[in-house]
């Protein structure tokens, strides 16, 4: 369903957490003079500053949140679920407060704790960059990814299509998904491939100790598969922390699948090292139909 | 040092295989105007045509081979160990003989059996794509790459200096290594990049099967982790056979790395994880400087 654009435009939006994606929300819902008025909160100094010098006037302290209609928790998972009790003690009748976390079980239950007269849903916009922080903030970060919405049981339908015209104006697609199957399919796409490359990156490094050329050969290949080990780590601490039996699980299933591989590689199977390759190239080009360039 | 450009000036070029590699050579070297005259071989009709589409005239046969001063053999590693011999009945006095192989060892062996009248080299510029075949040939692509030369015992420096200034010609950086450190580095580097992505799509697949949404929420970071599995299956498979035991060490070391990652996500090992995401992160912003847009 379509959703109207100027839905926020009489809305004071609170941003807490001036990372990469709040940053890049902040820059976003600037450029297009989409709210009334924006309240950016960050506790790091330095960040406050690259933020005023792009124009987002930034506050140390969650005291300003109380003029809010709409709550953004833009923080690493583990701080979402501490910065909420904070926010629910803060936040004005009838806010709705939602986060932009990538785990959702934890702050679900956290929102489940929030006083009655506030609006929780949670939120995880598929996007991101291997460079953290503000400075890498881009108020077109949000395009094109497919934008996670949760609402608990008491979430009413009027704050659903509010964040996904927000979604929407961001130029996201927002997709309602209950916490569980999220944090299932986030394990699958998101956590996974960076346990796999932080490993890969781990694994080459202690090779390239005996021998100082071996990073100097490296190509393309080797620099997109290893890409995600340069991740936030604070962030990805948090996720793997907190999504930790549905990641350790993927991790397994990858791993037994990987020493069959390794197995089949050692004793040079031909025809089931075929049978492999040609089965994960097909998924791979089946798979992938780009959404846009990122 | 600098080497001349024009050295190929006087000199017949053949290409034995047009796929990614011989075709992107072709359009380079006729771009370039680089060489006296080029003859293409390919023994498929269809890439035959498409190369001719291009420009480029293609034979069906070695038999034109006998009139080049430089042979380059740029097909799959175990089709360049049967050519080989081949070439080495049709090849004139005096010609250069080289490939464009992943895989050294075998090749090297086997230009060891080639006539004493013929000058091998082997090489290997470490640049690709994930598509495969002449529609995929760029005459751009080897800027920047490495190219790897590996001269036999025999091999004169003329030799080296003339397949070098063809690399330079093609805006790569020739680079001489000898064939088992080669190998054991692009195992690390290229082979086991490319076997972590094959596995992380065909266990993303396997969870895909329980969510049909999964595919759907992948996001830039599956994407790039699992590029590499869309590579060329015969060419990946002769690497993975033809390398094997380099490969299947650097994947039980890879794998031994995984397991313990897994293990400290399990039972949640926060500072061991956290030390293990810092050093990951650190070495990887370290490791890579961009060489060129690719």
């Amino acid at each position: 369903m379509p959703v109207p654009d100027f839905v926020l435009l009489d809305k004071t939006v609170a941003i807490v957490g001036l990372g990469l994606m709040g940053g890049s929300l902040a820059l976003a819902l600037r450029d297009k003079n989409a709210a009334r008025q924006i309240i950016a909160v960050d506790t790091d100094p330095t960040t406050r500053a690259q933020a005023e010098e792009r124009g987002i006037a930034a506050n140390d302290t969650l005291e300003p949140v109380y003029q809010a209609d709409l709550v953004i928790i833009a923080t690493p998972v583990r701080t979402i679920v501490e910065l909420l009790p904070k926010i629910g003690m803060v936040a004005r009748q009838g806010a709705i407060v939602m986060d932009l976390g990538s785990v959702m079980h934890e702050i679900v239950q956290a929102m489940e704790q929030l006083p009655a007269h506030l609006e929780p849903i949670s939120g995880h916009p598929m996007c991101g960059k291997e460079t953290a922080g503000f400075h890498s903030a881009d108020a077109n970060l949000y395009q094109n990814a497919i934008f996670v919405l949760t609402p608990l049981a008491r979430t009413k339908p009027e704050t659903i299509t509010l964040v996904s015209a927000l979604a929407t104006l961001l130029g996201a697609r927002p997709t309602v998904l209950d916490a569980e199957r999220h944090d299932r399919i986030v394990a699958a796409i998101s956590h996974l491939p960076y346990t796999v490359a932080s490993a890969l990156m781990l694994a080459a490094d202690e090779l390239a100790r005996e021998d100082d050329l071996l990073f100097t050969l490296a190509a393309s290949g080797f620099r997109d598969t290893s890409r995600l080990a340069a991740s936030d780590v604070p962030m990805m601490l948090d996720i793997l922390l907190t999504n930790s039996a549905n990641v350790a699980s993927a991790m397994r299933a990858y791993s037994k699948r990987f020493e069959r591989f390794a197995a089949l590689v050692e004793v040079r199977d031909e025809p089931a090292l075929r049978a492999l390759l040609q089965d994960a190239a097909e998924k791979r080009r089946e798979m992938i139909v780009p959404r846009a360039p990122v």
